[in-house]
């Protein structure tokens, strides 16, 4: 029977019970939202008391099936009030599925103003002490500390200093195979787990078993079947492998949708200097590594090694997103202090998009210039010193642009918008609007279809299409977000049927079951009507979901504009 | 005909128009919340172009009706992001009502970056570059120039620093007959004139006729009524004259509803040192004046000028909210602090309640030692230099919450809660969870019932009564808050039913109307209706109708909590 483990901060007690019923048939986002739903006060402080902060496997984490290590997060959001999921590699999720631990809970805040390390293995859980020396240090040495105490090749899950400070862009990050810090990075987790002071959970599976497959000549035909998928397509058999997220950089600038000077105009002559293909030479040319995997078994293996000229290891898991955060969006250009920043966010612990966003702001609002990249890495290292400058920074764009009377802040439900412009990538315009996480590109990435032509092609400059775009693919999203799988499984399962037949063939292997497609639409559809239905309680409505009216200006080269209705978008979760 | 005059700072022009039919018949928070509704969209940023901003004078601002000189200003809010009506004493309002000016209205956003001053005369509007020695420069200096530049006389309403900031507690000051400072407070609508770049509003009356009365001998009549209400009411004709509103000091700390130490407790051992008996015989003591009219015409003349010991004057409009906030609730015991304090909120033109609830919140976060007079009036001055960490502060209690992860943070849709516990004076915190303007004593002053015995008795400590008595405030005082009235004579006409008759006759008698007590009440109604209208198309819900989660906690002397249920408390806007 899967267990399901409550860690009490407050009483400083912990207990194993067996998993609910009602959650044994979810995994994932669906039980870290369920979860979400029915334990948490939807009207409460994100920092109180009553705010719950829960681990979550997916159904085919642990197992061998291919990229499917990720692990959910989910509390009430500090950040947008709402519902949250945070999605992460690392190692953490595979080492809970192996101890059959369906989830962590964490709940209560403790009585005394100290720092404690949660440590799980197969006897149980303790609450320890956290070493005095890991307070307000970077995360990659405290990673280090924890497994030279706890062992080499325990998991971590930590929160660096802007979690200490609760800042809400702080982050929970999580150790990779090799130490390095991956990253439920948006909504501001780091703050919920550091209003409970718990400065790391620390995860040992030594002595687990494996997971139970039910019928495993089924699930390694299935499997198989599924690598073949992610292999053969050339966005997850060849670009992702080999470039990484960040090629995206330069087909977004053809396309006239990355957003160039905080959201002034969707091209400019320079983001080659960024770009994938610049990045993949300059790490061949240095010796760092193009190719690596967040968690062990994924094939598409996005992450890398960048390193600086003498070779030296900078950061990983370095992503279009953050690059075109602090690159396109703050007019930066130079790669290498994007990377040293993105180093510096892993440190810290915040969301790099939303601290990169609040950069392009702060530039907006005169605290420095912009483009100025040495300017940029300064006012970044303010967090960590944990200055009033730093902790504005730390609280994300929303809160630059309160502190500073700047109107032209680009957040939903109060997170940053990312990486590609909702005009000209006008289906993931409408996911920004209505996803219950608040602007999000990986909660509905109608970039695919938008841009990348995949799962069919719809104008990303045309309403026409994007509404149910956008439905689908949330209601798909909610799905993948379950099974511990990496969302960007489903560049391949979107163009290939039968990937997306063998992903449901693993679960029900691995859990003698009979699920089909329209179960799979079902569960993504539930999971969103109650997240909306948490969102609701918590006071969100219809008027939530909409955008900055600054998009209400004309965007360059292709000169458009956000231009759909109040009712059109509230159609998106008319389902 | 009465004239509604349009300012728009993004064209640079000025229109005016005859009043609008369906204006005719409103004046005040009536007319500022229905023009709000009509026209600002209510999903807008509040520092965007599609903010309006609107001044307007009551049904009998500038007759001799006494204490009739209250001026509302109304938008949407940048700290509570709803409708806001914000009232103010000083002189603008009678000129306003004299030159038959049914309404100024501010609206778009200049192309250019500087400052204007909007001239207001007989002969119409002008825009003017603001004079360069005012931008920055505290506002008794700033008013003195633009009193020696336009006229000994004008009326001036003026945004200091923290308006030119934008921050989000910024207030809008006006002059009073003497030149000195007297501000429509709260909601931060000194950020919304600070976005239109207007640093000033002069109004210039000379030439202009006195205000028509229909009937003048039934006017006089029932002004004379009105008038002896006031004077012989305990609290309007002796308490307010001798002492002003910080008599309240002993009498809350009496009834265990002070609250201290940041929500923490309702009595202490020294309010006294802070309290009005105490104040007065200080200002006596120093020759200060005890007594003194924000308006002309004010019977109740509640305001004073508290000097230094030297005899000169620091501060005027000292009212119990703030040396509540900034004494017992920072625990701070030494008045004259508090004066230099308030002195300086005037200067820099912020909201003395918000921000010195967020000082408080302050000493929660670390900031500052707790009742520290010193360091709290040296972190207040950050706001005037415009560091980092005055930003914050001038952002108010909620934004320092956020910054520095503090949850115990005593707000209602991010405004503060102000000089009396919820939880020991219950009828006032049903107004603060459900008035549309945010926690706001003014606008449902259950205190009076519960605490002063005036219109009946509502145990302070019993749910019993309080929905009503809450509901039945919140009505009058949207109708008393249309008259140009100060609230305070709420005081009279609660208990002398010929006070509120002769209200009702001067109304009458001015617009040739036959009003009765039935339409007030039904005006009122109106009022709110059109307000929490707005409200739930900007997004709000029920969910923001509540106290912060800490009020949960048992509050000496009474060991009382807050305790009505979600449906107790939904109950209040049920009419």
């Amino acid at each position: 029977m899967p267990k399901f483990i409550r860690i009490d901060m407050g009483s400083q007690t912990t207990k194993i019970e067996e998993c609910p019923e009602k959650y044994i048939g979810i995994a994932g986002r669906g039980l870290t939202s369920n979860f979400v739903a029915d334990e948490v006060k939807p009207t409460c402080h994100p920092l109180g008391k009553y705010n719950k902060l829960i681990f979550a496997p997916g159904y085919l984490s642990g197992t061998s099936a291919a990229s499917s290590g990720r692990l959910s997060c989910g509390a009430k959001s500090p950040l947008t009030g709402g519902i949250k999921e945070s999605n992460t590699g690392g190692t953490f999720s595979q080492r809970m599925a192996k101890m059959d631990i369906k989830a962590l809970v964490f709940e209560g805040l403790p009585a005394e103003d100290k720092y404690y390390v949660v440590k799980v293995d197969i006897n149980g859980v303790t609450i320890d002490d956290a070493p005095a020396e890991i307070i307000g240090m970077g995360n990659y040495d405290a990673v280090k500390i924890l497994q030279a105490k706890y062992g080499p090749k325990v998991g971590v899950g930590i929160i660096g200093k802007a979690g200490e400070m609760k800042l809400t862009a702080a982050n929970i990050s999580f150790a990779d195979p090799d130490g390095n810090i991956r990253s439920a990075g948006r909504g501001g987790l780091g703050a919920v787990m550091g209003s409970k002071k718990i400065k790391a959970v620390v995860i040992d599976d030594t002595g687990a078993t494996k997971v139970t497959i039910a019928n495993p000549e089924a699930f390694k035909s299935a499997s198989k079947r599924f690598t073949a998928a992610l292999t053969s397509h050339p966005v997850t058999g060849q670009a992702l492998p080999k470039y990484g997220t960040n090629i995206l950089v330069n087909i977004l600038n053809e396309a006239g949708g990355l957003p160039t000077d905080s959201f002034r105009c969707g091209r400019n002559t320079w983001a080659n200097n960024i770009g994938g293909e610049t990045m993949a030479a300059t790490i061949e040319e240095r010796g760092g590594k193009t190719t690596h995997g967040c968690h062990s078994g994924c094939v598409m293996k996005c992450s890398q090694h960048y390193v600086d000229k003498e070779g030296k290891y900078i950061t990983s898991g370095f992503e279009y997103e953050t690059i075109w955060a602090l690159g396109a969006n703050a007019s930066i250009d130079d790669l290498d202090t994007i990377a040293y920043a993105d180093r510096e966010f892993d440190e810290v612990g915040v969301d790099s998009i939303e601290t990169s966003v609040a950069v392009a702001v702060a530039m907006d609002a005169g605290i420095l210039p912009r483009g100025d990249a040495k300017a940029a890495l300064e006012l970044i290292k303010e967090i960590r010193k944990g200055t009033p400058l730093g902790r504005i920074l730390g609280c994300g764009a929303a809160a630059v642009g309160q502190m500073y009377g700047i109107s032209r802040v680009p957040v939903v439900k109060n997170q940053a918008i990312p990486a590609y412009d909702p005009r000209a990538v006008k289906g993931v315009g409408l996911t920004y609007a209505t996803t219950p996480m608040g602007a999000d590109h990986t909660a509905g990435y109608a970039v695919a279809t938008n841009i990348l032509k995949i799962g069919g092609y719809v104008d990303p400059l045309s309403k026409e299409g994007q509404v149910e775009l956008s439905r689908n693919l949330q209601i798909a999203t909610a799905a993948v977000d379950s099974t511990g799988m990496c969302l960007f499984i489903a560049f391949a399962i979107l163009d290939i049927a039968d990937g997306f037949n063998a992903l449901v063939d693993m679960i029900n292997a691995r859990y003698d079951l009979s699920l089909t497609g329209d179960d799979v639409v079902a569960l993504g559809k539930s999971i969103l009507k109650t997240e909306r239905g948490f969102n609701q309680r918590a006071g969100f409505t219809n008027a939530d979901d909409r955008l900055p009216e600054f998009f209400e200006e004309s965007f360059p080269p292709h000169n458009v504009t956000w231009d759909f209705t109040d009712e059109e978008i509230d159609e998106v979760f008319n389902f």
